[in-house]
């Protein structure tokens, strides 16, 4: 039986919540099957980890996530440390960083057709709309050298560097081609970027141009400027279906934004990786390291009652299945329960809804509802 | 007889279309009044002036801004220009650092409520919406060292630097306190940065929430996430009502996401301006110099047709005559005479519709409707 090793961070406020509930769908899933074996162990990070031991990442922590195949995690933060000398923040930033993890994955669609109402915009202009950001995740002005106040001969200033070399955008652009490529036909591609004001962001148009020129020409290819791009995504978000691939702080504004036009940001996946996506790998074949969690943040007021939508972090094991263990057909199994979890009634499904979607069912119901028809594919 | 310097700044695509109905409301206020006098005059600006002169910013196009008392502006840029060497967006930078045009305050509300209706969020959620952008617009990653691709020691490299200084946040500051202190009740202050990763947003939070605590105490501030911003301004809009206070790239970003929730950005005036505004002048007192452009681009695709919506830049000719000329009476009079042309036949008004908003009224016609009933306040 082949085993693998998942290091679960649980986190700050809902994340247990979320988590426990895709923990037990992992382990639905061991269970019933007779190839693999899923080892799911649990570990402090964030805030829960800054109160017991005075660090976000501690040195286990890092140890237990660099030996995994792979991690799941549910979200860290809160007002309890946004004030303090050693933030959440910090742990999540230095574990993507020593993973080197730069790809970040955030596909925006609608989990279920029953959701569009859910949308803040219109139907006609929400339905259908089916975005995968690609972010650039450790690089830019998150990681480029800074200065803090009161620090040096300027202590009046504080300054960030946005920093792009040629390498880091050639591979998160490769990245978001095999991305757009992994559909069939191929997604066009939009590079979101400032070039008319930044120099990085004149470097990343080039490279971004030319290594899709060089190396994947059948892709099509638009740029946006980043104003733009914030614009089109309320306005006609599906003038941007495909792959928007961009840097760092930009795809962090970005996907947010393009995150809540599809319904309930609890409903919502990703992936970070450290290099692109495959779904199938060779025998002893090591996938690169990745990191799954919701996009939610940690939404303390509705902690501990157990109502969290569970959903965005039960999406976010699918793609562990997939891009870190291989596993597509139980990746599929797992999407197709979710689906039928949110499906309404009169569409064959159970027609589940969470608080935050306006509902009344809790975070055990939904995984007690996606659980067996994840099990066997 | 008072006379006012208007420098009026063309520029390129629909620009001159847009900008003639603006002139033509400006022409006849001053024909209509007895105490004071405008003078326009026309300069190059932009990939016109690029391609007249071979630089976007002429030199006595500067001149001549340097020495009025407002500049009208249409827009600048287009396909023609964007991969020169020269650009016509450098023109509008060193334009706006030049003349020291740091506060960029950008309205977003519908200017009739017949609109609703236009917005692609759904209108309960869009109704209501009044928001005030006011972005940093001289400093941060605009006008930061930067460093080109294949320059220097690291030719692989290019960066920007995002960097503010006490000061130059202590002074947008109060502008943004100034314009939440005109309303009554004053509007509440949102701050938007991204203190959980960057140097220069901690600098910028501190330094908005000393300066208010100490100058303004009575005015409501709270602090949000640009990431969290970015949503909230789709999800739930009304939850920002007020003014949102932000640096250059951010609001860049926030404020056309912002413009694009109430109609067409058609409609959407701006100031930029060397100082807080103020309506009241003692006699001789110069105000802050302006610069008034509509937010929408150049709109090659549709330049020459003369079925641009002249709105926004009615509307900026109106924020110039407040702001810059004191005439308060005739900016409002502007602005009731577009409410009317725009409010549907039911509710007493015109329900003029150009192109982008779903009708076939000419550039012309609308200015037509607005000239009348701006003429007598
Ligand atoms: C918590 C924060 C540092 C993080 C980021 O900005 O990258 C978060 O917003 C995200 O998008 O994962
Ligand atoms: C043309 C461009 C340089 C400019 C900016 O980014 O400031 C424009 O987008 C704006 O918002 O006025």
């Amino acid at each position: 039986k082949k085993i693998f090793n998942i290091t679960v961070l649980p986190g700050d406020g809902i994340g247990p919540e979320v988590v426990e509930q895709a923990v037990r769908v992992l382990e639905t899933i061991s269970a019933s099957s007779a190839d693999f074996e899923l080892k799911l162990s649990s570990h402090d990070f964030g805030g829960c980890a800054i109160d017991s031991t005075g660090q976000a990442l501690p040195d286990s922590t890092l140890k237990a996530c660099q030996g995994a195949d792979a991690i799941l995690m549910g979200s860290v933060g809160g007002p309890k440390w946004s004030s303090g000398k050693v933030r959440p923040e910090q742990g999540l930033l230095t574990l993507r960083k020593t993973l080197g993890l730069y790809a970040n994955i955030r596909p925006a669609s609608f989990a279920s057709s029953s959701l569009v109402d859910i949308s803040p915009l219109k139907p006609e202009i929400a339905a259908g709309t089916n975005i995968i950001v690609v972010r650039e995740l450790i690089g830019g002005l998150y990681f480029g050298e800074r200065k803090e106040q009161d620090v040096g001969p300027n202590p009046d200033t504080a300054w960030d560097t946005m920093v792009y070399s040629v390498e880091e955008v050639k591979r998160i652009t490769r990245v978001a081609a095999k991305i757009a490529l992994a559909a069939n036909p191929p997604l066009p591609i939009t590079s979101v970027d400032k070039a008319n004001v930044l120099a990085s962001s004149r470097l990343w148009r080039k490279v971004v141009t030319e290594t899709l020129k060089e190396e994947y020409p059948q892709l099509k290819l638009e740029h946006q400027l980043v104003d733009s791009a914030a614009m089109i995504i309320v306005a006609n978000p599906k003038k941007l279906n495909g792959v928007i691939l961009t840097e760092n702080m930009f795809g962090d504004i970005l996907s947010d934004e393009t995150s809540v036009l599809v319904g309930s940001l609890g409903l919502l996946p990703s992936a970070s990786l450290a290099g692109a996506p495959k779904t199938d790998f060779a025998p002893g074949e090591k996938p690169p390291s990745g990191l799954y969690e919701p996009i939610h943040g940690s939404a303390p007021d509705i902690a501990g009652q157990g109502i969290a939508n569970p959903i965005g972090t039960i999406l976010s094991a699918a793609m562990l299945l997939r891009y870190s263990l291989g596993l597509e057909k139980h990746a599929q199994a797992v999407e197709a329960a979710v689906r039928k979890a949110l499906d309404s009634k009169a569409n064959g499904g159970l027609g589940l809804r969470s608080r935050d979607l306006g509902g009344a069912s809790t975070s055990r119901e939904i995984g007690d509802s996606i659980r067996p028809a994840a099990a066997g594919p």
